[in-house]
């Protein structure tokens, strides 16, 4: 088996880690570390873990991570760049699950997360871990910066029309909205059910940390600049995230829906809905799948894109599985498969 | 006391009709009528109401709602419109909560709702129930069709843009968010507890009724015709509208929060939130209150505009009692004063 | 107008304070402190007041709280017991929301909540209070310590039996669920949305600090020791308490819905539910209302009573409102006349 | 493979057996019907299963379900025992979900579910299907009845102190809480996420179908007549029932925490929480384990028992699909292993 490593496993994507591993066939998590957890068992704060994972929290120990085959970082912004290189140069496979290695420019970076960053060549070598834009890269990688939620959903939704050159490249809305559990497992006001509960609201207008990642990426994928307006949204429920997507065809009468079937035939996990069809966020929980579904709207000019995925799969720990199997030469779909779950 | 009739009062903007009314210093509920529920009483089926309301349902019955002084459909479509000439014939004024006087064009209308429209000189008779667009139209008017609960939002959201000219008329985008009471109160697959909670949806994006509403409105106040792609998306939430709105600014340089705060000063159910601000939808919820955000995105070319109502009261049943009101010659916010409900 | 100060007014129940008295006709709350959120607007923390309150926090300032003619505490527990006396001395009337003053044995006052009493005398002279049995002491209280959610609905749901001595007083379950707002507004993870949202736990089974206040209470209406089973559970919804009580009745053949119809025909805040029903707690939203319905239990001889309250109206702000007026020899119902919210 | 067949597919015990059977190693579902939905595609109704499931639903067909191994009626009752015993002539194994073979006493079947019985000798066959009770007679039965919901939470938590004969056999008091998945996938008002969410409510107190089915299990686990006082709410999330269940302890002293976890030591899906703990329904979201904790009250008489199943797995489907493994000697796990889905 191979042996895993999470770095900062008390928060919802650490839990989801190990909730996929339990489930993968060759690889088990054998270190878990917590700084403020440690001695306490990872069932007891993840009671759906009882049965299945026997770990404890341990503290941080960067001699029992580098004798980890790979380690998965589940940490808030900043940690990831401070450990991670030694461990590569042990020959330890890293996936960071922060944004420490999302953006290449560390100009970018520092404006949006305040911090400089401390690990420049390693960010040069840092393969954006977006499978279905960069697969071959992953396998060959030593990092990966796991994509954010948002960036995910946005990026898949658009993708094969910015690949096919179909839609105009500037004014494109991304009207983003996303389940609690993006916030992450910290006691804040905010994130209270008392809060948030029957209630709706958007956030960050003014900017979001995940505009340069999604303008990084869609400009990779168009192979020039794409300019977005992009606003978040708080859902009251758990896990989800719907990206609704607009933008203005300048190829009239493409025919969309083949388009996006073509693209995504051979993804694993890209689900092209039926035409017509409006997918639902419960849809996807639980599992790894960006299910999407692509309109012409009533004017016969607008492009609508609605792209759905859990924020914790898809767009966490699941696509962090994904591209752990790719670097480790396994099947892609390994420990992914389980069933959404609905109702 | 003035006497209120309510056709069809079983349903969710009937309840709020009477929770509204129970504290009206100047009017009362004094019939109350429907079919299915004849003989039985209305706080049986709105415990809420009950020690404020000890009406019975009736069959409806012309002759009882022509000695009310005014009556208000909360009915299907197609019933207001049989029913709301002879009414009016006979001196009762007429607020109609379906979609029966909201479209000018027959021919829209029949498109749209699948029916012949059987009163056409009332139709052409009829106001438009939105106080901020046609007051003093409304104050003279025997029959106002009440406003759509997104068409609500989403005007009051563009309003002042339009108004001042500041904006393309054409590119708008309207990604809209509505509870499940907005649904009714039918028992429908797709509105169980069940289907809806923890996920979130779009749904007509191939075309939704609100779409011509809203498309006439906005072209009022423009005085010219207005472009926008509309989708609605179904929230798990019970009370709410939230109007995210985007548009390309063609005046670089204009202040968009006063111009909201000016041409909304006078409003008592308009209120321009801090700029900055994010309003949430609860902080509307059971008031009559529009609370709208304007911001400039930080591409400093679109404009984004936050806006929300509570779908049954601005939306639905207290847009149509500001109506009252203003018909009535009374202080258009009797009856709507009480505090919306948080947490 | 009775000019009213509230201390620590960014919780939960401050907040209902200031919707309640902004709907009050002889009294405005005129101060409202809050060492953390001082120069802060009450409205900007609370956006559903905007419109209807213009104060903003201060610091605690005994002298300026002495210029009110009444202070609620919306504190924890601690704090009235520290600032009431002084107050008090100069004439100003007290109603503290917290613990400080429900329990008259400061032994177990002590036990729970791991704090000396440091206001002895105070405590003797203070009132509990539950308007349905101490109205008389309350109208001339100058300290009214006011009761806790939970044993608010249990006493509520007991007395009529225990007041007929029809029940054991041994042997009584209270199996009772509260909703999130219950746990107030601190940032812990044990309310964050994703904890609680679309998940159901008892907490609290070892022993609640409500114990010793219910057995007080029931005691005190029964005139001897009555013993019960309390469970309280965390339901994810946001207003709301469910008691559920089972008791064994001594009379066979009482008449149990005349029983409590007679107690409660006078009391304006109980309201006895038809024969048969299951009151929801969303009946009584945002309401000062206790609604209860009494079952013969199949077996004949067990009482099933269903109690239900808002916690933060009947279980907290508006019980403190509703003693208040007592104290101040108002109309009993004065500002908690607003109708409850539901759907 | 093992051929399974599924009459009545489009609710969620229906929807559910399909996800559990897509992971099953050693059987496949083969045929599906549904009257309503004669010729649907299954993953259109529901969405999670696109990519694990091709059926259709066709016309119920006698000929086509007897050339299954096994059915399943996943059907209001009524349905099974009108089709099942052709079928088991023929060969097939039945698993009934509905209320068919459950009440070994026709007379209380009639009672309760206003039916005669037309099939008699079959329900004398029939096998009440919880494993933990009736393992060896499940696994040569050829007609199981698939527990209720409310009585699988039950009997689990009850079933070691009856056993062990450590409570008073009277007196008992269950009082449940179940999700709203409980109430089906009918087009009900009562069902409808505006009439449930943030609301919570008791119903049936005057008696529930399930009580006869609890009070018969009961009586078979103690050897002897057991009254017990059952009262089931309604909770605002999908899937999950919470027993709370109190019992007097007749044996002072004895170790509780110990004696569940020797009855339940071998057994796959009974989950003992550590002493002390408080399960959460979501812990068992999606998982086939019911989670039991046990309490000794502050009253050192009454002991408390906290049980959590997803109402729709261990509750329905998930049993089913155990007790169909023990039916064909496979391994009992078999198909149940994917972990719950939390948060």
């Amino acid at each position: 088996m191979i042996k895993v490593g999470i770095v900062g496993g008390t928060g919802y994507t650490g839990a989801e880690l190990l909730r996929l591993f339990a489930q993968h066939p060759q690889a088990e998590v054998s270190l878990l570390t917590s700084r403020k957890e440690a001695g306490q068992r990872a069932d007891a704060l993840f009671p759906h873990l009882r049965g299945h994972c026997d770990l404890s929290f341990s503290e941080p120990d960067a001699a029992a991570l580098a004798r980890c085959d790979a380690v998965f970082f589940a940490t808030p912004h900043g940690t990831a760049m401070e450990m991670a290189p030694s461990l590569v140069d042990k020959g330890v496979k890293v996936v960071d699950l922060s944004a420490d290695f999302r953006l290449r420019d560390r100009g970018v970076f520092k404006q949006w997360y305040k911090l400089d960053h401390s690990a420049a060549s390693m960010l040069d070598e840092a393969v954006y871990g977006l499978p279905e834009v960069h697969r071959d890269a992953i396998r060959k990688a030593r990092v990966v910066g796991n994509p954010g939620c948002y960036p995910t959903a946005v990026q898949l939704g658009l993708l094969p029309l910015l690949e096919a050159g179909v839609i105009e490249f500037e004014g494109i809305v991304a009207d983003c909205k996303s389940g609690v559990s993006g916030a992450g497992r910290e006691a804040k006001v905010g994130s209270l059910f008392s809060e948030v509960s029957d209630s709706f609201k958007a956030y960050g207008v003014a900017g979001h940390r995940h505009l340069p990642e999604i303008e990084q990426g869609l400009a990779d994928i168009a192979k020039k600049p794409v300019a977005l307006s992009f606003v978040p949204h708080l859902l009251p429920l758990v896990r989800g995230i719907h990206a609704t997507l607009y933008a203005r065809l300048t190829t009239p009468g493409v025919d969309l829906q083949a388009l996006f079937e073509q693209r995504y035939a051979s993804e694993p996990f890209v689900d092209v809905a039926p035409a017509g069809d409006h997918p639902e966020t419960r849809g996807v929980r639980g599992g790894n799948t960006c299910r999407i579904a692509v309109h012409l709207a009533p004017d016969r000019r607008t492009v609508i894109v609605l792209s759905v995925i859990d924020n914790l799969v898809k767009g966490a720990s699941g696509q962090a599985v994904q591209n752990f199997n790719l670097m480790f030469g396994l099947d892609e779909q390994a420990g992914l498969q389980a069933l959404p779950l609905a109702p």
